[in-house]
C-alpha cells in the first residue's frame, strides 16, 4: 500500500559556496513490503533557474503534489508556476498551495482510515536575479527558510544524523566537505533505522551557476560510499583512542 | 511540578572488563522549570554485591519506586530484597514488582490528569557467585538483559547518541575507551536536546571486583569533560577532511 505511513531521511545544506541536497529512496517502513522511489525532483532551465525538491511523507501524497506542480508548470504562462515564479519565496507558496489542494481532496478519505495527510518538502536553489535560497515546509504546510546561522534542514528520521551535521557543517564548509558530512549522516541513519535505505539521491548546486552541478544516485554497493563509510568508522575509532583518559580512579570523588 | 513528563538520557554498557553506567540529572523538559536530581542509585556491599540503577521517567514515579526498594531492603531478611536476592534476575523481578506496586497506587490518579505512569530503569552489577549482568525495564515493566552482542542499553532521548555508541563500543572495548565514548554520546545528546542536561552521574564497575570502582559526578564546568568534548569535535573535523573526496563531477552520471 503506497499510501501508508513510512519513514524517510532528507537533508538540505545552505553553504556560502552552494547547496547540497540528498534524500533516501525507501518507501514504507514495513520490513516485508518496501520499495524504492526517487524523492528528489529537479526543475532546471540552465542560466535561468534551478529548483530542487526533496519529498517526505506518504508517497501517494507527495507524488500527487509533484504531479500537480508539474502539470501547472506545463499549463503555460497564464498560471503562476515554477517556470515563471520570480522568487524562491513565490515557489514556496506554489508548493504549499499544491500541497493544500491535494490535502483538501484527500484528507477526509484518509482520515476515514485513521491516516493523516502527510507531505512535506525541503526545497531550494536559485532563480536569476535572486541569491540562492533553501526552505522546508512542515506537515501543516507552513514553511521556514534556512539561514547561514542554521545552514542545514532535515526531514524524516532526523535525530541519528543531526550531531554529525552539527560537527561537520557550517556556512563556510566547502561543498566537498559538506557532501562527505551529509553522506556520513545518511550512513549512520541507515544503520540505526531500517526504514531509511539506499539508494541515496544527491544534487550539488554551485552558487550563481544557475545549473545543476552534480546529480548522482548512490546505489547500495557504491564503492565510493562504502569507502567513505569504512574510513569514517576507522577514523572515529582513532579519535576515541586519542581522547584524554578519564582521571585516575584514586583522584575521583566518591 | 516534579511529576510531569520530562526527557532524560541513561546508558549502561556491558563489557568483558566490567560495566559502565551514566545518567543525566535534568528533570522536567520545560525551559523555565527544571531541576537537578540524581537518577543514579547504588546498592553496594563490598565483596558481596554491587547493584546500580539508572532511572528514567517521571521523577515522582521513579523516586517512589526507589524509596520502596530501599524500604523493603531495610525491612530485613524476612522479605525478599536487594540485599538478600541470590541473582540479578531476582533483583530484576524486585524492581518490576516495586514499579507495578507504585503504578497500581498512582495510575488512576495520573490518568485523570491525562498523564501516563512512566518509570523505567537500566540496572546491573554483580552478585557473588554470578557473572556481572545488565538489564533494562520498559515502561510496561517487562525487561530485557544485555548480551555481549548488543553490549549497551539506552533509555530516554536515545537517538542522538546511538551512532556514537555503535562506533565506539563492542564487548571487548576497554573500560576507559567505553567511558570516553559514553561521555561523548552524552555531550552530543545534550547539544541536541535542551531537556537532557548536566551534571552526569557516572559509575564504573570492574568485573568480579564486587565493589564500586569509580563513582563520579561531572558538573557543568568539569574540565575533563570540556576537554573531551573539544578534542572530540576537533578530531571529527579532521576525519571529515581526510575522507576520500567525492568523484570529480565530470565522471558522475546525470
Amino acid at each position: 500500500m503506497v499510501g501508508s505511513k513510512h519513514m524517510t531521511y532528507c537533508v538540505g545544506a545552505l553553504l556560502k559556496d552552494g547547496i547540497i541536497f540528498a534524500s533516501d529512496s525507501r518507501t514504507n517502513a514495513g520490513v516485508d513490503n518496501f520499495a524504492t522511489f526517487c524523492k528528489l525532483t529537479v526543475f532546471e532551465r540552465p542560466g535561468d533557474r534551478v529548483i530542487v525538491l526533496l519529498s517526505s511523507g506518504s508517497l501517494a501524497g507527495t507524488q500527487a503534489v509533484i504531479s500537480l506542480l508539474k502539470q501547472r508548470a506545463e499549463a503555460g504562462a497564464d498560471t503562476k508556476n515554477v517556470w515563471n515564479a520570480g522568487t524562491m519565496f513565490d515557489v514556496a507558496n506554489l508548493i504549499t498551495d499544491a500541497t493544500r489542494d491535494i490535502e483538501r481532496r484527500d484528507v477526509a478519505h484518509l482520515n476515514r482510515a485513521h491516516l493523516p495527510f502527510d507531505a512535506s518538502f525541503i526545497f531550494g536553489g536559485q532563480i536569476k536575479g535572486e541569491p540562492q535560497r533553501l526552505f522546508r515546509t512542515y506537515a501543516e504546510t507552513n514553511f521556514v527558510e534556512a539561514e547561514f546561522g542554521t545552514p542545514f534542514l532535515q526531514t524524516g528520521e532526523t535525530k541519528y544524523g543531526k550531531p554529525i551535521l552539527h560537527w561537520g557543517i557550517n556556512a563556510s564548509t566547502s561543498l566537498s566537505d559538506a557532501t562527505k558530512c551529509v553522506l556520513v549522516s545518511f550512513d549512520s541513519t541507515m544503520r540505526s533505522n531500517l526504514s531509511v535505505g539506499m539508494p541515496i539521491d544527491f544534487v550539488r548546486y554551485e552558487r550563481d551557476s544557475l545549473r545543476v552541478g552534480v546529480r548522482r544516485r548512490f546505489e547500495p554497493e557504491d564503492p565510493y560510499f562504502a569507502a567513505l563509510s569504512k574510513q569514517w568508522r576507522e577514523g572515529v575509532r582513532n579519535v576515541f583512542s586519542q581522547l584524554p583518559e578519564p582521571e585516575d580512579p584514586a583522584s575521583t570523588s566518591r
